[in-house]
C-alpha cells in the first residue's frame, strides 16, 4: 500500500486523487497547501485526513510515502527535491523540470536516494499509446509524423484582459510547448527516439503582453524533428483550437489517431497499389482498404501512471535496482527516466530557438 | 477565339485540351511532340488540326496565338521563352520555372514582348480558393495555417524498382516539393503574402537512388514559414499519403479544407467561450457550433485557369496595360506573376536548405 501526499490544489490533483481512491493499491494522505484551511478542505473533501501547510513538514512526514506533485511547473524541481531529501518517491506533473538541468537535479536525486521519480506524462503509460505503436510495422517504412495538441485555452482570455495566469508565465516555467506541447514532445522521443536535429518556430504571445508574461511567451509553436528518413511535426497551440487528429504516414499506409495525450479513434489507411492518375481527380488506387485498431479506453487514464508509478515502488522495495526497476509494463524507471530527459532537452533546443527564457534557466 | 497550341503529351495537358474544347473562347489547335507520329495521333484524337514536332515551328506558327506548356519542368522556361520570341502567348504548368532566375527570364521576357506568361497554378484561380480565403476574416486572429498535399506516386515505384523517371530527377527539376509541394507554397503566398523567414526540413530519398534522380531529392518535405503574428506549416510527399485536410486556426474558429490543389468541403468550428475543463476529458466550451461552406464545385478545375488566361489576353488585345490586365475576377497579369516568383524564391531558399540542387541551377 502506498499512501500518497499531493501538492497542489488544481483539477489536475483533483483527478489523480481521484484515481488514488480507486486504486486498492494506493491511498490518499492529504495535501499540501500554503493556506492551511484550503490544505484541510480539499483534503477532507476528497477522503484524505493529514492536511499539509508546510512543505518540510510533508517531506518528513512518516505518514507519508510518496508525493505527486501537481503545482505550476517552476515548483516541481525544488519541491521533488525536498520530497526526495525527506525519503519520498515522487510522482512530478509534467514537465517535470522546468529545463533540462532542474529535471536531471530531480533525477539524479532520487537515484542517489533509491526513491522512485516518475514524470506523469499520461500517454507513455497509457497501453491505448503502445497499441499505436505496435501498429506502427503495418505502415511500411515511416516517412512523415504529425503529433499535435492545440486547445484553446481559458486562461488566454485572462492575458487578452490584461491579467497574469500562471498557465503564461515565464516566471511559471509555462505556456504552449511547456504545458501542452510536452505531450507531442515526449510522445515523438518515446515512438521514435531522439531527432538528429530540430527548428522550432513559435506563435508569441502579443509584445504588449510582456510584462504580464515576464518575457517572450510563446501561445502556439511548431517543431520539426529529423531523422535520417524521416521528419516529424509537433504542432501545439493554446490559442487556437487545432481539430486534426495526430498521424503517422508510412510508404504502406497511414495511421491517425486522435489525442496525443490521450489516444483513441485509431485507424490504419493501406495506399494499396497506386495507379497513374489524372490532374482533375483524386489518384486512385487499388486495394486500398481501411482498419480501425482496437484501443484499451479508460475514463481517466491518470490510472495508468499511477499504477506504473505503484509497480515502480514495489519493485524497488522489493530489492530491484532503482533504474531497472519495472515501471509497469512499458518501461522501467531508467526508461522513463531518458524519455523525460531527452524530451525536455529538446524542449530547452526549442525554447532557445523560440527566444524563450525563464527566470529558471539562469539560477 | 484564342487558338491554342499544347507542348507535351502528359494526362495534365490532355486535361487542359479537354477545358480548351469545352470553352466558347479557345480553340484548340494541336500539339508539338518531338515525335512527329505521336504529335498528329495526340493532336487528331483531341480535335486539333495542326500538330507540331518542332519548337522553332511552333513559335513561329500564325495559326496559334498561345501555347499552354506542359513538358517537365526543367524544359517550361526554354519553351516558354522560345514561343513568348514569336509572339505567342503562354500559359506554364506550375512551377513556371526551376528557379527563380527562369521563371523572372520568362515573365520579363513576357512583359517585354507584351503577351501573357501565366502559370496553372489551379487554386489560385479557383473560385472555392478564394471563397476558403473570403472566410478567414471570421477565424479572429489567424495564428496557424496547415496546408498539405502528399499522394503517395506510382512514379515512385519506379524509384523502388531502380528505374529512372521524370518525376525523381534533379535534371527535370522535379522531386516532391516541385511537384506537389509547389501548390502548398502558391496558396501560402496567395493567401497570406510573403513570410519573414522560412525552415525546410526534407525527406529525401535515399542515398542509393541519387544516381537514378542524379542529386539529392526529396520525396516529402515540411516547410514551416514564420509570419509577425502566426506560421503556416506546409506538408507535401509523394512517397506516402497524407490524409489530413488543410486546416487554418484563428483565435476564434478553426478552418479546415480538403484539397490544397482544389479545394473543397470547407467548414468553420467556432470554437464558443472556452470553459475550465480537467485533465480526463475534452475541455468543454459553450456555444461551440460549426458551419460547412458552400464551395463552387467544377469537374475540371484547369476551366478556371484557363478562362482567366483567356480574359487576360482578351485584355491585352483590348488595349490593357499588360500587368495590370485583369487576368479573371481573382486578380491582375502581375498579381500572378508576383505570386509565382514570390513562390519560386521561397521554393529556391527551401531547396538550399534541403540541399536540391538542379542542374538548371547552374546555368
Amino acid at each position: 500500500m502506498l499512501r500518497i501526499a499531493t501538492i497542489g490544489t488544481s483539477m489536475i490533483t483533483s483527478d489523480f486523487i481521484e484515481v488514488v481512491n480507486e486504486s486498492a493499491d494506493a491511498v490518499f494522505v492529504g495535501t499540501l497547501s500554503r493556506n492551511a484551511e484550503r490544505a484541510a478542505s480539499f483534503t477532507s473533501e476528497r477522503g484524505g485526513t493529514l492536511p499539509f501547510s508546510d512543505l518540510g513538514e510533508l517531506a518528513a512526514s512518516d505518514a507519508v510515502d510518496a508525493v505527486y506533485i501537481g503545482s505550476p511547473n517552476a515548483l516541481h524541481a525544488e519541491q521533488a527535491l525536498a520530497c526526495i531529501a525527506g525519503g519520498k518517491h515522487v510522482m512530478v506533473e509534467k514537465p517535470l523540470g522546468a529545463n533540462e538541468r532542474e529535471a536531471k537535479a530531480v533525477l539524479d536525486a532520487a537515484r542517489d536516494a533509491g526513491v522512485v521519480a516518475l514524470e506523469a506524462m499520461r500517454p507513455v503509460h497509457d497501453p491505448a499509446f503502445w497499441a499505436v505503436r505496435d501498429a506502427l510495422g503495418e505502415l511500411g517504412r515511416i516517412r512523415r509524423a504529425d503529433l499535435r495538441f492545440g486547445k484553446y485555452s481559458s486562461r488566454y482570455d485572462e492575458i487578452l484582459a490584461g491579467r497574469q495566469t500562471n498557465i503564461f508565465d515565464c516566471r511559471m516555467a509555462s505556456g504552449a510547448l511547456m504545458d501542452i506541447g510536452v505531450y507531442c514532445v515526449e510522445a515523438l522521443i518515446a515512438l521514435f527516439g531522439k531527432p538528429d536535429a530540430i527548428t522550432c518556430t513559435p506563435v508569441l504571445l502579443d509584445e504588449d503582453t510582456r510584462e504580464l508574461t515576464a518575457g517572450a511567451l510563446d501561445g502556439a509553436g511548431t517543431i520539426v524533428a529529423r531523422y535520417p528518413h524521416m521528419s516529424a511535426t509537433l504542432s501545439y497551440a493554446k490559442i487556437t483550437n487545432d481539430n486534426l487528429p495526430c498521424q503517422i504516414e508510412g510508404e504502406e499506409a497511414t495511421l491517425s489517431f486522435a489525442g496525443v495525450s490521450v489516444p483513441m479513434q485509431a485507424r490504419i489507411d493501406y495506399r494499396g497499389r497506386a495507379l497513374r492518375g489524372a490532374a482533375k481527380e483524386v489518384r486512385p488506387a487499388e486495394g486500398a482498404h481501411s482498419r480501425e485498431l482496437e484501443l484499451p479506453g479508460c475514463a481517466n487514464t491518470m490510472a495508468y501512471e499511477l499504477a506504473d508509478f505503484v509497480a515502480a515502488v514495489e519493485a524497488v522495495r522489493a530489492g530491484a535496482d532503482l533504474l531497472d526497476a519495472a515501471a509497469g509494463p512499458f518501461g522501467t524507471v531508467g526508461y522513463f527516466r531518458d524519455v523525460t530527459l531527452t524530451s525536455i532537452a529538446l524542449m530547452d533546443e526549442a525554447r532557445r530557438q523560440a527566444g524563450i527564457v525563464f527566470p529558471a534557466d539562469a539560477r
